[in-house]
């Protein structure tokens, strides 16, 4: 078993930490050790042993052991860290989480030769969260009683804060993840490592990446590239701009090169950049759920008049075409619904209801001339209601290589459409632009993906 | 008294619809009328008369009214909408809003004419959802039960579908709300009437304008202008492309310009255009309740090392400027938390509380060298707690020339956060991108008055 798999699936795992001992700065705190030793607790499927400092919590020292985990997570500040990390490397333990941070320059170095004289691998340390796989509960994050829904979009951050950001909104949201990682200060696994593990993970069908810098850009390169034939991975890049990229330097160490080498570098591996958190999640959810759109065009299907005309200036902006319809598609709609304009965008009226919105996606799906559909399905100002929606995915299933996002456009009226087809394959968004973007991440994927079938 | 303000604040009110008419397209329906009544008669502080075609709802006949009303909304569909509005003008009705859409050209033309003759002033057609005034409850909207919090944004919309969206997030997100109105058609009654209220209203702080097309540019410059010295105009514009624009002109009626015709009308203006609803919504808010931003300079303090790199990126992708505190400052800092590095953007560190944010950013804000802040304050993987927030409006008080802003960034975190602060005067955000966003709004506005006042 590689070590990046014992992080994720590890049977045993030991929490090393101390209900004494408080940093003023690196985090480790007894309230930090009280709270993961909590979360493994109350949802890791394995067997978790605790070793306290103290003598306190668990085991005094490793010898009370009945077996030897093999995963340790780490909460003492750097020196006592060092010790404990040799220790346990002695007793057999293969890998290792280190959430505390505030490590000098030759206590790295020390760590660095723990790792190389015993063949053990180490996450962070400054992880903050550490790791988490809703598949088998491991979940070190010291957030207590949070843990995000099982689902398939993997999540991995070099900051624990961008991390937690990610985690809250996932939790918020209902968005289904699989497994997430906080590298911290990378000082010896990294996204190379754990795209490695994630191309081959059953349970990731999209990989999300926070990077604020990369240590073997050459390499990343080569292991996003075999991957993304596989699965598409989202960026989300720190640090584009001097001050920030001062900050993170001294954030999580990063060697940060300039933007517009990192913005090449992505292209060239195929990866899929976005501009802020919220693109992330929404691109992520798009691509975890629909097929990549194989062409420019989008249709948009509406009851509402203002938000369609929003949603084609975004498919303007972002570089999509708005499909035309081919006449044939259009007179089977106008001659079917006389008081509908059956040019994209298309308004269906504010009193459309499910046989409407049913029988004109479908139309529009079966359009060669359409990659993928956009709709929009107010309900207020409008007649439609939530269980309408139901449709919507009905009709899609039918053309499986045709993306379809909605947008129930609103607060109220998009928890109420989400708690009827929030479960389906079917991504929903809250605004007509947020739509848009989705259809604009499943077109880059879908010429990625051509870009390598054809060579 | 004026029409508009007849408008926005009749004593009494007549509602004229039918209990059995239902129109294919136009909206006019026994549900849409029940609806609109339910909601007067809830929220309504004046009197009420309802006239049913049907008369089996309150009148049915204008004889049997025991006085004039001052506004009529109009529920039927074009051909009888006609009949009753002229009844009403010669009643001595003196303002209509028409909910219903569906009139032909020649029926454009009557109402026109019906409208001169009786010197009567119309909202609408194809208004969908009329008026609203949080302050005296009027309420033509037929969302049953919905009225937006009171508060100072006043909203126009020329599209009845993106006013609902804007209705519905204000709801679903608290937003406080001084006025509604719903363009439609604009065959009388339109932006520049609004705007020359809404200027004079004392209930408004901003105004937040969705267009598709404007009659009289002119006019509509020369109105916004003179309006922006007082209070802040945004506008959001649909149609930006052939596609969408040719869907506003059938949808509203809308004669276009080029998009750069617009941009540059916007700018002569001095009114800020933002790109999507969402941008709409978190300008209107920071402009609601902070001053405008004297200079570029923004400096950000923050619990997390990643969000706060994102911020600032983000300052450098909307072309402010991050901050260059002064010695002092940074030694201020530093002196009383040695483990904070105080270069701007400043990480106060995961364990900082109360009253490290307090200290730090009233150092900050004291600084000359900054504008305004951007506070990142999260929960998860951190030690702060929600009460700790309320430190925040307390220390920005002290400095009411500069504005701040708070990103409790998340899902749950920001819900946790707003309930204790989200009704100070500080505005929150979830996402540093947005917090940001809403600094460059204030400075925007710093800059159009700047310019005014310079001459």
């Amino acid at each position: 078993m590689s070590s990046v798999k014992t992080l994720f699936e590890p049977k045993t795992v030991l929490l090393i930490g101390s209900s004494k001992i408080k940093e003023k700065v690196g985090l480790a705190s007894p309230r930090l050790f009280k709270d993961v030793t909590y979360n493994m607790k109350r949802f890791f499927k394995g067997r978790t042993y605790v070793l306290d400092l103290e003598g306190k919590i668990g085991a005094s020292s490793l010898n009370e052991l009945t077996e030897t985990p093999e995963l340790a997570v780490v909460m003492l500040p750097p020196g006592k860290s060092l010790v404990y990390i040799e220790k346990c490397a002695a007793f057999g333990v293969k890998t290792f989480v280190i959430i505390t941070g505030g490590y000098r320059d030759e206590q790295r170095q020390q760590l660095l030769r723990v790792k190389e004289d015993y063949g053990v691998r180490v996450l962070g340390p400054n992880t903050v969260m550490g790791v988490i796989n809703t598949a088998n509960g491991l979940n070190t994050t010291f957030e207590k009683g949070v843990l995000p829904r099982r689902g398939n979009i993997a999540f991995i951050s070099q900051s624990g804060g961008v991390g937690a950001c990610l985690l809250d909104l996932a939790c918020f949201y209902g968005l289904g993840v699989s497994k997430m990682a906080f590298m911290g200060d990378k000082i010896d696994l990294d996204d190379v490592d754990l795209i490695q593990y994630l191309r081959e993970d059953e349970e990731t069908r999209v990989i999300c990446l926070y990077m604020e810098g990369v240590k073997n850009g050459r390499q990343f390169i080569k292991e996003a590239r075999k991957t993304v034939e596989k699965k598409p991975i989202l960026v989300l890049k720190g640090g584009i701009t001097q001050e920030s990229a001062h900050r993170a330097k001294s954030h999580t160490g990063s060697i940060t090169g300039s933007d517009e080498v990192f913005d090449a570098a992505f292209k060239k591996a195929g990866i899929i950049r976005v501009e802020d958190v919220e693109e992330l999640l929404n691109a992520a959810l798009a691509l975890s759920k629909q097929p990549p759109m194989l062409g420019d065009n989008v249709a948009i299907v509406s009851n509402v008049g203002g938000p369609a005309i929003l949603a084609a200036d975004a498919v303007e902006r972002s570089k999509l075409k708005m499909a035309k319809l081919s006449e044939e598609t259009k007179s089977r709609i106008e001659r079917l619904y006389p008081g509908v304009d059956a040019t994209n965008p298309i308004d269906l009226i504010a009193d459309a209801r499910s046989d409407r919105f049913g029988k004109v996606l479908d139309f529009v799906l079966a359009d060669e001339n359409v990659d993928g559909v956009l709709v929009i399905n107010m309900l207020k100002s409008c007649f439609f209601e939530p269980e309408d929606a139901k449709v919507i995915p009905k009709v899609a299933a039918k053309y499986p290589n045709k993306p379809v996002v909605d947008v129930p456009a609103g607060g109220e009226d998009f928890e109420l459409v989400y708690k009827v087809i929030g479960d389906s394959p079917i991504p929903l968004y809250n605004l007509p632009e947020k739509g848009v973007k989705a259809l604009k991440a499943l077109r880059l994927y879908g010429k990625i993906l051509g870009k390598r079938q054809g060579g």
